[in-house]
């Protein structure tokens, strides 16, 4: 039997400690001699659970048992969790993680101590919740030079806005729905802000580029200001605005890459990833398009991640399960100097001013709503610092909202 | 460098030899001493291409040569595929492949001859093209029961159909403009006959139970029947007819597979696979719903997955990637009590006995385009055995289409 503890008995790990139970049969699949879980790290009690009696409060005793060859890293956040994991790490014990805020913030590190001790720092449930996409993109893929990855990354912003297309809401009573049913936080900050999206879209890049893109070099803009006006004229072009991470090779070479909400044309496979869903969309020089679907959180979708991380560590037990991410700091491309085109919403007043702005090539949409006092438009191709330059010499801009070309 | 071979240099093994040339560099991530194409057996000559030199027309040559570590079969059909691939393992050659008809009449076989012989026998690429899908669902879904498989698993129907529903095409121009495009054969029976798509649902259910799900044994209807009329009424109902490969648990644990046309509501996200794409959508106890997406075939999508297949031969030279496919027989579940709802079309002098048949339980459906002289609805909920009973009983029925339903 393989032992293994969980720490952290919130959510996920809850939902790791009974998964192993309920498809131990599966898991003998991978792991003939079957996993237990034998400590869960917690500074609560639960004496009404089933698991009570594995239940501990100081990480040493985990630590100093000899039995324990893999740790389920769910606490979240920065510390205890980052310490947890090196100590870990260092006595060759392998770690798996939900923690994407650790994992973008010290993952080649933790990496690196794992390959010095023989062991694996693996985490495919903190991006897209139990979609497989990390190991497809490390493994699967290793032959193709990927040259795009564009994720809807976060399923409670992407909820909201769904809301938003499809019932008319208002952000204010979209966001108080997701709160209801659970999907978003009292806080909602990091998801509404894409710091969270951000962290993922981090994460992607490195594995994608083999080096550390670091997520406070991301531009990073949220949903909050995205308005039910929006989707009025959204809805009139076929298209769907999501929350998107995008990290994407130049002709130069240089990687650029952002989170934003962006308008999806109705023909891109990511318009129609609708509620709490999660979608990776990958393109490779040789396979072209790829796109893996599925439910970006959760309690037993995120579990089942860190179980396949789980069963994978101790298939390769007494040795390194090779992630490519190395701490080398890669320099993204100036982010002004994107290109694309974007619709924009001023007030009545400005319409004059802005078509002298964007001129011939500025196409006019309607909203499907009743009309606004107000000019809305699809700018022709302009960079990052063209239109803030353009829009900063009007007045009243209600809306600047970037467009997802298809075939890029 | 490891020295492979390939067996046809048709599109995919061309593709796959251009590949390992142009995608050296990445492939060096997983193979630190490189992937080198020494042998290219087929029975043409290619005096113009920069490989001629490594043509060869004797698989024996290859056979031979205590260098070849691996073999991509790429060459289609039963013999000599089967020979040549058996022959190849018995000698600790790994052998990965496109070969869907091989793979699913003989695969239990051949992978336990590579198993025997310490090496390994994979076929990525034999369901959804370059979709990394195989490898997931043996790997990273592990951990998981798998309760259901629904696949758009042949591009060439799937394009058919895409241009009869969007540009109201009938089936007889769709499909001759898929043959101008080199979408389809010029004998398309195993692409429309939906023999193609019921070899790669066999292979995927086998994938998923470890038994031997035989593609004799699984009810296969193409697409031939579908008319420009049909798509009216889907149209209407805010619905594609979509070919699907589909394998189920039902609640006595038996499975259910079946290869059919089937009307896909909106909501599904297997509704959204247009054109040449392919896609593969699992239900998993734990993660819930997942779609992989991409290139179902193509050159270089194809290759894809075979050079994946060849990476991971190479890295695991010397020992056998688990495939966990055992050459017992499952049994199937009795098709004809497979229950769900239908479409049915009849002419208007079968109405009135078409709505005695089916009671109250049948809704009337529209057309959005011109109105024939029929009677067209949808029925409740039936088994196979109960919709040919009724149908049987009637005059002119001019269709009857299974609806996937959602949540299922």
């Amino acid at each position: 039997m393989a032992e293994i503890a969980v720490l952290g008995f919130g959510t996920v790990g809850s939902g790791v400690v009974e998964l192993i139970d309920r498809n131990q049969e599966q898991i003998l699949k991978g792991v003939p001699e079957g996993i237990h879980v034998k400590y869960i790290l917690d500074l609560r009690d639960f004496p009404d659970s089933p698991y009570a009696d594995r239940v501990v409060h100081d990480f040493d005793i985990i630590l100093a048992d000899p039995e324990i060859s893999v740790i389920c890293e769910t606490m979240g956040g920065r510390e205890p969790a980052f310490s947890f994991s090196r100590k870990a790490l260092e006595k060759g014990i392998s770690v798996c993680t939900s923690n994407k805020e650790l994992v973008a913030a010290h993952g080649p590190e933790l990496i690196e101590t794992a390959r010095a001790h023989r062991c694996s720092y693996l985490f495919e449930a903190s991006v897209g919740g139990g979609i497989p996409v990390l190991r497809p993109i490390s493994e699967a893929l290793i032959q193709e030079d990927i040259t795009s990855i564009i994720g809807i990354l976060n399923g409670t912003t992407n909820y909201i806005m769904d809301k938003m297309e499809k019932e008319d809401m208002t952000f204010e009573d979209a966001l108080s729905l997701a709160q209801q049913k659970g999907y978003a936080e009292r806080n909602p900050e990091a998801d509404v802000e894409g710091h969270d999206a951000c962290r993922k879209i981090a994460i992607l890049s490195s594995l994608m580029t083999g080096k550390t893109v670091r997520y406070e070099d991301i531009p990073c803009e949220g949903i909050s200001r995205i308005t039910k006006a929006d989707f009025g004229y959204a809805r009139n072009m076929r298209m769907a605005i999501k929350l998107l991470g995008m990290s994407r090779r130049n002709a130069d070479g240089s990687l650029s890459v952002r989170t934003a909400p962006f308008l999806v044309p109705e023909d891109h496979p990511l318009h129609s990833v609708t509620g709490v869903f999660n979608a990776v969309f990958v393109h490779g020089n040789c396979v072209d398009d790829l796109m893996f679907y599925g439910r970006g959180a959760g309690k037993f979708p995120t579990a089942s991640a860190v179980a396949a991380d789980v069963v994978e560590c101790c298939r390769c037990r007494g040795s390194h399960v090779e992630v490519r991410w190395s701490d080398e700091t890669l320099a993204l491309a100036d982010p002004s100097e994107e290109s694309r085109q974007f619709f924009v919403r001023v007030g009545a007043a400005s319409a004059d001013a802005a078509r002298a702005a964007f001129g011939d090539a500025a196409q006019t949409v309607q909203s499907d709503s009743p009309a606004e006092d107000e000019y809305a438009f699809v700018t022709g191709e302009l960079t990052e610092k063209e239109i803030l330059d353009r829009i900063g010499r009007l007045q009243d801009v209600r809306a600047c909202i970037r467009l997802l070309d298809l075939g890029k």
